[in-house]
């Protein structure tokens, strides 16, 4: 019986991981069916990660964590846990091969941003596509990037870009937004904010050296916008199904299916935590996952101690 | 008018500051009447700050934050903060000399472990005397270590300290604990750990490596206890006077005093937002700090921009 298994192998999961096993915990697994480090490994460029000056990619952010992490006993395993299930106080993690039993779960599986499919998009991605504002929005200060989508999301991406960038193209393919009246009014009084609404990205065309503009089918026909950066943001998947049973979700979810959690990164079920980009509200930033990561394993110690 | 006010230089003041110049907002200042870095300058050794895989003192840990916090425009007076009020939709921070006007407020003043006055506590903190089971729990693996303190925090820290350590002796002035009975029970259940009740601690003991016992009356007379750790659990105080008002605190606080906050760092008050050890059930640790500052930024980026 382990006391904490860690379902996924990201910022949180590697974070909590330390903490759980140096604070005590016996048979900590970290179950990551791919290498340790999570989706902030596919970035190219990051500077925001206190304590990491230079600009570094991603995979050199993250280098160091596994053996730091996995210094106090942390076990990682190679394998995708297919569901979690809650039996008294045991609980049950599905590998598809057999069922591993556990005292408390850390659910830190993250979410995905959804690619839009455009021509272009994987070719740059990472070379000025980007499914990132906070992340990325400063590599593009004082320039011009064109944003794609007409959700809530998209519109304060929008405006957050706005802070910082020249000028802001947003490309829509309807005529309305899906979002808040006041966020929409907001976008529409920006001066910095150009709207092609009833529009769709024909290519994303670059060089080398990464993105130089965007091909627009507009209603009055094809024009090119000069853009350095493509922020796409067209939904994003929460990767819940690992909590999906027969009569729903294990543990209250939010309408985007997003693990509900309180300050301690406690579930609605006894024993269960969530962390990271994968519960409600969260920053979808490395220091803020390991953040929840570290404070969900202080919560699953003191869980465990207490059964 | 300051876009934003960040009251309070540790780890997550310098992360909010990252995060909001970094997003854009203008006039961004840092009010810190000391060396940017808080409270974990003070520590000795740390070796979970994910990242940072080497142990460190605090010192180190922090040194490359400033530049890099300071980088994107984040400027940082020393000056210490008497009190925020709100007028309308402006906040108004008292410097004692003049009021500085912001738009927004981030309170991260941290709290402060109170001090036991023991003889030796003073000469031996850091080299043995530790305020943090967390975060130093981990150095007396497989030894012996003395808990000082009856309340809910140093029988709680007691039991993590018994996960880690050969034995736990929990000294309390009293005959019983101000504690909850559940954890009560699970101390007194616990066999790592002894009690020596209606006890004081006369004096730290050590040489030149650190703490090597602690002398403990008793109701029998003075005892002699092993000990390469002591761990002080006296009550802390929380860094909240600027919130201090005439008719109470400008926004909902507990009963430590902590401030209250949801997921996104917002306090009960509109563009007021809290961060690290001044929050409720804050974990106490740097990255959750970090985190924390990250989170409250992007928070106070929204509402600056909403208003």
């Amino acid at each position: 019986m382990l006391d904490l298994a860690i379902v996924g192998g990201g910022p949180a999961g590697l974070t909590a991981g330390l903490y759980a096993t140096r604070g005590g915990l016996k048979n900590v697994v970290m179950f990551e069916k791919g290498m340790p480090g999570g989706q902030i490994t596919q970035s190219s460029e990051i500077e925001n990660y206190p304590g990491v000056s230079d600009v570094v990619s991603g995979i050199e952010l993250m280098e160091k964590w596994p053996e730091q992490c996995q210094r106090f006993g942390l076990k990682h395993e190679m394998v995708e846990i297919q569901k979690i299930s809650k039996d008294g106080d045991t609980f049950l993690l599905d590998t598809g091969s057999e069922t591993v039993e556990a005292k408390s779960v850390l659910v830190c599986t993250g979410s995905n941003p959804r690619k839009a499919g455009l021509k272009g998009e994987e070719e740059f991605t990472g070379k000025g596509v980007s499914y990132c504002a906070t992340c990325d929005g400063f590599f593009y200060k004082e320039k011009e990037v064109v944003v794609v989508g007409g959700g809530d999301t998209a519109l304060e991406e929008a405006l957050y870009l706005a802070k910082i960038c020249s000028k802001v193209t947003l490309v829509h393919r309807r005529d309305g937004f899906r979002a808040s009246p006041a966020t929409i009014e907001r976008v529409k009084e920006n001066d910095k904010i150009e709207l092609l609404l009833e529009s769709t990205v024909e290519e994303i065309v670059g060089d080398k050296m990464g993105v130089t503009g965007v091909k627009v089918e507009t209603k009055e026909g094809s024009v090119d916008v000069d853009a350095m950066g493509i922020f796409i943001f067209v939904g994003y998947d929460v990767n819940n199904s690992v909590l999906k049973n027969e009569g729903g979700f294990l543990c209250d979810v939010n309408n985007w299916g997003e693990v509900r959690v309180d300050l301690k990164m406690r579930t609605s079920v006894d024993g269960l935590f969530a962390a990271g980009d994968v519960r409600e509200d969260a920053a979808k930033q490395v220091v803020c996952a390991a953040g929840d990561g570290a404070t969900a394993a202080l919560s699953a110690i003191s869980y465990v101690e207490g059964h």
